[in-house]
């Protein structure tokens, strides 16, 4: 199965020293996987910035949250109990800790392509689900409200909290609605049978896997009935674990899902799944290979290589621009013809 | 900390060939962890039955559900990608599946101390969310409905279902009100504040651990605002995992739940802690030893012993009698003060 992704010519369109700190000290590490929207006729992102203090030679220092204001933990590398194999995470005395913390940022643009910081404040992690991070916000606009389904982390798990504004200065928290270990919130920007939609993703390492579950809702803060709708495949590229991406898109042939797959060598590529239109637990289709992978120089090296990841995309008649995370560094963009994507779909 | 439980004197008062099998050829390998509550001036159980066919030399075998019937899957227990180290569950080539099917089953008593089987059906598991069976179901009684929240256990992941009835003839189902990983989910049985409430388990084993939750819902389908409220305490009784039992107990003084702790050695005791009347999200206090432990034979041996396991209890004045599951084979009771129970708790 071929990649059948145009990537912009300009990739990556935003890297790390793009963006300031939060913090005076404070570096950025990685911009990933952006929420992306239409606001007052510009192409919005919001990033997701994970930054860090400025390392010093021998140790390790990472911020967390606590009450709201930043603690800096710092160990000695060459502690024999601090586990740093993955450039993610610490674990240390079979506790884990996230190397960065995240916010999120808005970047804004006239044209899709050249993005630049809007002047918003940074949307900072807030409350004890939060403290280390909130990360790869969707953003799903409905009935003129914008809905952020995130990543918060915290030392009792990660799992996915919603706020929600119309003008991108005040901001409802409406707090977790999946609990932990949940992440890759999509919800359907529409109500179908007369309520709320949204695709996730639990992860049941005992008895299950890391599936996309979906679930509804009447008023977007309480969700229920609960349904595992797709696995991951063993033996190929999404084996290991996968997600949803952005909101559905709406197509003649049912709801066009582009979610991600990893494999057991964490490596990211993106499918895409086909939904009934008037059940979208159901899965009509689903792609048997990617329709993109990591084979860019920007996509198999950085903070994480081989990784493409997306959570925000902008529609414009058979054509959808995704905005995604290369290598867990840089942010990047490529274009796809939705009838192509419907072709790669072979019927289950 | 004392044990400080009155068991029965006929304890075990139920065993596995006081059930009927609920198939031709099956063996009642275990009775557990009762749902417990009041109907026509009687006291009933709704008991876990976990069966399986009868087991033949140098072979495994166990049911499963496939579209509503069984399927028994069998092994050679020479196989050498098989794990059987745990009694309860068999690891074969990273698939998990249970060694038995569990399945309710209603039993009734004039006095709570001889129960007999009251002759309704078994309540088997449905649909694919339980194919493995439905295990330990909690049962609140509130405005005249019965509400049953139960793990249930598929190879998607184990979740909390919940079903409804009034006459326990007819039953609503609800479908999964907990997504995957979650068990333990104990509904508190009036509204605070105008909403519902409940406690539940996720278990969020990368980031966070197996702690106690608690989350709100308007109509007891659908639920959000999730938040942990118990963590696991490292060295202590309850440092692996802890989950609620039934539904808390209001007091004057809050709301009291008796809970479940393991420590690292799968031991299972009982402890307890109450939450604010206002607002049961706060814990005021928490009983730092078990107010109950595996001490007695039959709670020390059995199919998986060192467990007392409880979610179904009858209150009486100052009298709470709690029915368990002892060493994940057989059904006892115990009886405790409320007022000895609170006496044990600190302020934390």
């Amino acid at each position: 199965m071929a990649d059948i992704a145009n990537r912009f010519k300009g990739n990556p369109i935003l890297r790390p020293g793009d963006i300031r700190p939060s913090h005076e000290g404070f570096k950025v590490e990685c911009l990933l996987n952006p929420g992306v929207f239409r606001f007052q006729n510009k192409t919005w992102l919001l990033l997701r910035v994970a930054e860090r203090p400025v390392q010093k030679e021998n140790f390790i220092s990472f911020p967390v949250l606590e009450d709201g204001k930043i603690r800096i933990l710092k160990f000695d590398k060459s502690n024999p109990e601090l586990n740093l194999s993955d450039p993610r995470i610490i674990i240390y005395k079979g506790t884990t800790y996230l190397t960065t913390l995240s916010h999120l940022r808005l970047v804004c643009s006239d044209d899709g392509i050249e993005f630049t910081e809007s002047g918003h404040p940074p949307i900072l992690g807030q409350g004890n689900t939060e403290n280390y991070g909130i990360e790869d916000c969707r953003v799903a606009q409905i009935d003129g409200t914008y809905y952020l389904t995130y990543t918060a982390v915290s030392g009792n798990g990660y799992g996915v909290n919603m706020m929600s504004t119309s003008d991108w200065s005040n901001f409802r928290r409406h707090g977790m609605i999946f609990p932990c270990p949940n992440k890759d919130c999509a919800i359907f920007t529409e109500k179908i049978n007369g309520e709320y939609w949204s695709l996730h993703r639990p992860s049941d390492v005992d008895m299950g896997g890391s599936y996309i579950w979906i679930s509804r809702s009447k008023d977007l803060e309480y969700w229920g009935k609960h349904k595992c709708i797709a696995r991951t495949r063993e033996g190929m590229w999404d084996s290991e674990r996968i997600g949803a991406g952005a909101a559905p898109i709406k197509t003649e042939k049912g709801w066009l899902e582009i979610y991600h797959g990893a494999d057991a060598n964490h490596r990211y590529c993106l499918g895409a799944m086909l939904l009934d239109p008037n059940d979208p637990s159901r899965v009509l289709a689903r792609s048997k290979g990617p329709i993109m992978e990591p084979i860019a120089d920007y996509e198999k090296e950085g903070f994480y290589g081989n990784v493409v990841f997306t959570n925000g995309h902008i529609v414009d008649g058979d054509a959808v621009t995704i905005y995604y995370g290369a290598s867990d560094e840089v942010i990047c963009a490529a274009t796809f013809s939705i009838e192509a994507i419907l072709d790669t779909l072979k019927i289950d």
